[in-house]
């Protein structure tokens, strides 16, 4: 259980290896860029909250995307600072937060019983795993081309990590008229959401008015964390979860899957998707 | 932040589920079959330790494995007893695993200051947050074709859920002759592996004789669980992380990804994967 003695090398998010690439047999010895994932340790207020792997870009808005999807702060005003320190083990992600949510924070760290699991970002009992998220008033819709120019553009050059490194997911934000407005990537696709929803309310955009894109699968926690951010549509190019579609039915979200080429499959809340019925 | 009142349904994995499938700007309702996720939880000697959503099939292998591979006992036979209990929220694992065991993990949650993450299995501090693990002292290797051999096998009809359902990663284990003995799915590539590492110790295969294949990307928790198992070799049909090739480096474990059709890349201990080498 001693600390891996290993050199962290840190970059924008990616790194040149040497690599044996064979084909058919033969090999030669050539270089590869594989993205980078470090530890990266989440800190209210002096106190250390959780540690994930990531990739180390865009820590900010991740610091700031994961505060909100996973209530710790209500709004981005409720935080007051972020800090991104890089140590010897890893990068320190230091989060200041009214002492209102520090308060409640320390109040639900109260409750648990001790140390907690991956998947859930810390849940350790049951009961508060699986939690219903706000209701979606919003009675956004969108036309289905929107989503998948979306898709396409997300696809057509807005991955940089992923072209590098083939080992990436990306989120991405677009508007009514299918442009994708911001994209953010990393290792663990969650991740990458908490980047892009993080980016986005730094940015002033009202979440509420577009949808979210995502290069992977729509499990229970993407869908959460979609419904959290005030989105209103959350569309995968691979499949969804049984609990997320539990979820999204239950918080307006629509959730759409597969989405790739001229086609998709919508899973829940299909009034927020927009084609002409009278083909169907 | 109360809990999700949803009905939890649980089947073997998946369950089918309505749908609005568009193409072309037509659409058809019918039904489609998606995988089951479901919060997990893992309990050792009646204590509750995380908290992980996978999915609800293969549960007793997962507590085995998971138990393996995060250093919670040494051995199989460290474990008592595991029993999988439904209840109104999800699944527990009920894990009955040796005194000492259990007094050195108690041990390890008093050393936490309190909550912590997902993606690191409960790591908080950065310095635990990444281990070394033992390293790899057997001088096992294997043709490169037989690698292939596995991947395609896997792919071949072995992953009836990522068949029904194309939203879930496997893992398997294949000997030196590439004959797939053991393949585990679940929506979570760490669970996957866990399951199969489970299921391989269960069963009694000498997992140092053999190598796993993944249908994901290969990360550092995917390529430390590896090397914990005892297994020499991970070949993954997607990318790796430079954490995963640090970590594989240091174990003595052969990474491979992109192993696709007839090609791969061998980002660590080359020396266990065989081809001829005249050829390079």
């Amino acid at each position: 259980m001693k600390p891996m003695d290993l050199p962290l090398r840190r970059s924008a998010g990616s790194r040149p290896v040497a690599v044996d690439r064979l084909r058919g047999g033969r090999a030669i010895a050539t270089q590869d860029c594989v993205a980078e994932e470090v530890p990266v340790a989440l800190e209210y207020n002096g106190v250390s909250h959780a540690v994930m792997l990531a990739t180390p870009a865009d820590l900010e808005d991740f610091g700031l995307g994961f505060s909100l999807t996973e209530d710790i702060v209500d709004r981005a005003s409720d935080i007051r600072g972020i800090d991104v320190v890089a140590g010897p083990h890893g990068i320190t992600v230091r989060i200041d937060v009214a002492s209102a949510c520090f308060v409640r924070l320390k109040e639900r760290r109260r409750n648990l019983a001790g140390r907690s699991g991956c998947g859930l970002c810390g849940m350790e009992s049951l009961p508060e795993a699986v939690r219903a998220p706000p209701v979606l008033r919003s009675a956004a819709a969108f036309p289905a081309h929107t989503l998948l120019d979306a898709l396409h553009a997300l696809r057509g050059g807005l991955q940089p990590l992923h072209e590098a490194t083939g080992a990436t997911h990306a989120a991405g934000f677009g508007d009514a008229s299918g442009q994708l407005l911001l994209v953010r990537e990393d290792v663990g696709r969650h991740n990458a959401l908490d980047k892009l929803i993080g980016a986005l309310v730094r940015e002033g955009h009202d979440v509420a008015r577009g949808f979210i894109v995502s290069s992977s699968r729509a499990s229970y926690e993407m869908a959460s964390k979609t419904a959290r951010s005030g989105a209103t549509l959350l569309a995968a190019v691979s499949g969804v979860t049984g609990l997320a579609i539990d979820l999204a039915e239950a918080a307006g979200l629509a959730l759409v899957g597969f989405a790739r080429g001229d086609a998709m499959s919508i899973y829940s809340h299909a009034e927020r998707v927009l084609w002409d019925r009278s083909h169907g």
